[in-house]
């Protein structure tokens, strides 16, 4: 792929074809300007298989609108579209919609709402919606799913390795195992989600960040070759970077050279006046090596020096290690509590690429359209109840009880006001299950979706601090049992009365229409 | 992220930060264009849980190379470098190097060997192996990582779905659910592992093919909720695409309504002279209904109109459909047989994630360095035997036996000859176990390695049919047993004896200076 072919297939293209063939047939039908709105959402947390999220964190609203705002059908875009023809011989893509395309074909006439980035997200609660003119907003579906799936993946995987090691010193490692050119999204993800840092060069300046990474086994490997020594290794490093020298010590044996050599280079930069950063350990046992390796440099006069560890981590990898440590670290003198202080992380493969759950099944869902003046609902039945789509034009909210905890997003319709004395929140598919909360349990009702995008212009550009600070207060504001690595307790996302009738008679009445055929 | 901002983390940034201060480090100690050799390869083969395969399928490295011919470092690169700041304040990378990096920094001095796109690919096996001035070597390891450990993750997985629906049409469609844009080299993996389409409209015309596609849930409710049925919503989508109408038949009920409506629709298209192309199902019991939907047209008299499966397929699953469909079709009066013939696959998120094994742990390690005239062997130890990578300066060959069968990889030194009357092979890591093969019994020796990169240029562009012709004589060359989806048969990769002796010798050497501590 030439540079050519990559602008190709990364522009208006970047798409699925039924997108296009669809956007035709709404153009020729004279529906191409309908007004539409489609709400996207996801169905179940990700599952990691031993582990289960809790939560989702939103994230890729932000980039997506940036690639919305450059959106636009170039000449050789078009020349693509008209290239593509039928078994019959003809164009499959007709001049007069080509040329609508080419002219009217971009995102200004649509309005986006979203939770924002950072947000804690819940299963079928809506957290991005479109209106606007159904052909556009058709178009907009696989690109936004794309942007907005892989994103929330990652933020979300990114925040349960943060719960995991608490407030220490967190960095992104994976470029080299993600998928491809997502490397940026994902380390993008990565640090809205919880890291604070990522190894990643480019995106880190793009994302106005330092870039962070020590050296690796090739660095010391090739001094061997050359007949010098992992300590000639270690002291030309330290002599390059004195006030930053973080070693890897694992190249040839961890315990037996990889520390020693690195405390006799510490004393030697200590002794010119410089303190060393630290340690890091990218293979073998890593929580007897890390007890072993704080022993050592405790012993050598190090105690505040770091260490890191690399090498498969995730979250319950490092929950393992720290529940080892806490066993067995005071059996070698060492203080536990001080050892899992000192601890900083890379995490690369399993982060970038979700281990165990490499995907997050959003979706993008016609709801409603607007023929006359009034909204219509739309659905779409299903064998299963749970995965029927959420009618009709929405909106939803966010429940905080008299603790300032969430305590359950309501979904309901855009002119329910919420204004009665008791709020009742129905079970989305078990009938008849239903909450009570009188008003007076509750400390604010907080409406979720706000406009991030009108009519071409972006109305919503935090900063990264702004996000991350976002994300820690939605997860303060979460029940800790929500938080749990595993077996989370499941947080309440309900409809309204209204819209679980409206969802009622759609069912039957489709149902019903199918029985009379 | 606007547009400056990606382009700055697409370019010469696209990369860990450790390979720029280890690259300024090789700088300053005189290092930078001392030759030396890495190897690619990967250690173990993609491991989903309840399967594994027994081959990976090569792929990325056209990709790569093309990325490579446009890399070069632009004044807003280096000023990024330049603003890059150690706890002292003081820059940490130097004027020196950074107008060498500008000057020099590109992989022009490089010669890269590889395997292919397309070839059947085996752990441990070099893949691609890259000799060179140490310091632009070093900076490849990320970038070459990056995107071959992805597309060779996924034209593996390609290439097992393709095993799973023999000669069927096999249509990509996961770029909802894939990793940002990752969905572009994914998508041209897929292509090369065993898709014949995909539904990525911009890589499609990139790749010079056509991008398929029917229609989604979405066309349907519109109709819906305007308040025409699901029948006049096919007909508009047979107007529109008369030659090519497939419909989405489960929006409401597949066989209650969807099938039904497809079926008049059908006739109407036929009496107008038309084919009509088929139906797709896209939820519930697959096996099921595929058998219901294929009585039903062949009653109508459309026994040749096409079945189209997806949502959440992959190799198992679709081997398990057969194998429901072979055992119930005949009891609905269908022939299976002919059924699975008329069955066409979109596969769509397990595909481009590859779910199960989210990562390919492909690496990069430095083998050997020629300080003067002849090559020095590099190696890195480690806990396990079986991660010690092979070191030395040294080519792969495969063995074919006299059915020309691939029977073993053998990984030699790059003087090696093999042309012992009996070739001896070893076990890379089980002391004594080698296998030894007369040459009568061999049919052909292959060099495995070829120059696809010298000195900047493009040694090797097959064409898309060129590769996927390249994996279909590879697969045939397999034992069947080493095909199989689940517990395939090993293949063997073995050393030479001169390999296996240079590496145990090594590790001694190393082992011993330890114990000498």
């Amino acid at each position: 792929m030439n540079r050519q072919q990559r602008r190709l297939s990364e522009g208006a293209l970047y798409n699925d074809m039924y997108q296009f063939t669809m956007a035709q047939l709404y153009f020729r039908a004279g529906l191409h300007e309908l007004p539409s709105h489609f709400d996207h959402f996801f169905r179940k947390y990700p599952n990691y298989g031993e582990h289960q999220a809790g939560y989702c964190i939103n994230a890729g609203i932000g980039w997506l609108m940036d690639w919305m705002k450059d959106f636009r059908f170039e000449d050789e875009d078009i020349a693509c579209l008209r290239s593509e023809l039928g078994p019959d011989g003809k164009q499959v893509f007709g001049e007069d919609f080509l040329a609508w395309l080419q002219r009217e074909g971009n995102f200004e006439s649509l309005t986006v709402q979203s939770m924002g980035e950072g947000r804690v997200v819940h299963p079928n609660t809506p957290i991005t919606s479109v209106v606007g003119p159904l052909a556009m907003a058709q178009i907009l579906e696989t690109p936004l799913l794309n942007a907005l799936n892989f994103q929330t993946l990652i933020a979300t995987k990114a925040a349960r390795v943060r719960h995991s090691v608490k407030s220490s010193l967190l960095m992104e490692f994976g470029m080299r195992r993600a998928h491809g050119l997502g490397a940026n999204q994902g380390c993008r993800a990565a640090l809205i989600g919880g890291c604070d840092f990522t190894s990643n060069v480019g995106l880190s300046y793009a994302m106005g960040l330092s870039p962070k990474g020590t050296h690796s086994h090739a660095m010391v490997q090739t001094y061997l070759a050359l007949g010098k020594s992992e300590e000639e290794a270690f002291q030309a490093y330290a002599d390059m970077y004195p006030t930053n020298c973080l070693l890897l010590v694992d190249t040839i044996d961890t315990l037996g050279s990889g520390i020693p050599n690195a405390i006799k280079v510490f004393e030697r930069l200590r002794q010119r006046g410089y303190k060393p950063v630290g340690i890091r350990m990218d293979s073998g046992d890593l929580a007897y090596l890390a007890i072993q390796a704080a022993r050592m440099l405790d012993e050598a006069g190090f105690p505040d020096t770091c260490i890191t560890l690399s090498n498969d981590l995730d979250e319950l990898t490092i929950w393992q290690i720290h529940a080892q440590i806490m066993e067995e670290a005071a059996r070698s003198g060492v203080n536990p509590e001080n050892l899992i202080r000192r601890l900083t992380y890379g995490v690369g493969t399993r982060l970038i690429t979700s281990s165990g759950q490499s995907s997050l099944g959003g979706v993008y869902k016609l709801v409603a359209v607007k023929p006359q003046q009034e909204w219509v609902p739309a659905i779409k039945l299903s064998n299963s109840i749970a995965k029927v789509p959420n009618p009709g034009h929405k909106l939803a909210w966010r429940i905080y009880d008299k603790r300032e905890r969430a305590t359950a997003d309501l979904i309901g319709l855009a002119d329910e006001k919420l204004d009665e004395p008791c709020l009742i929140l129905h079970h989305p598919t078990e009938k008849g299950l239903c909450r009570r909360i009188p008003q007076s349990n509750i400390s604010r009702i907080e409406p979720l979706l706000k406009t991030v995008w009108d009519q071409g212009t972006i109305k919503y550009s935090p900063s990264l601090e702004e996000i991350r600070a976002q994300r820690v207060s939605d997860l303060e504001a979460l029940d800790t049992g929500v938080l749990r690595l595993r077996n989370p307790h499941i947080y309440h996302v309900s409809l309204t009365t209204k819209l679980l009738k409206l969802k009622q008679e759609l069912i039957a009445k489709f149902t019903g229409e199918r029985q009379e055929q």
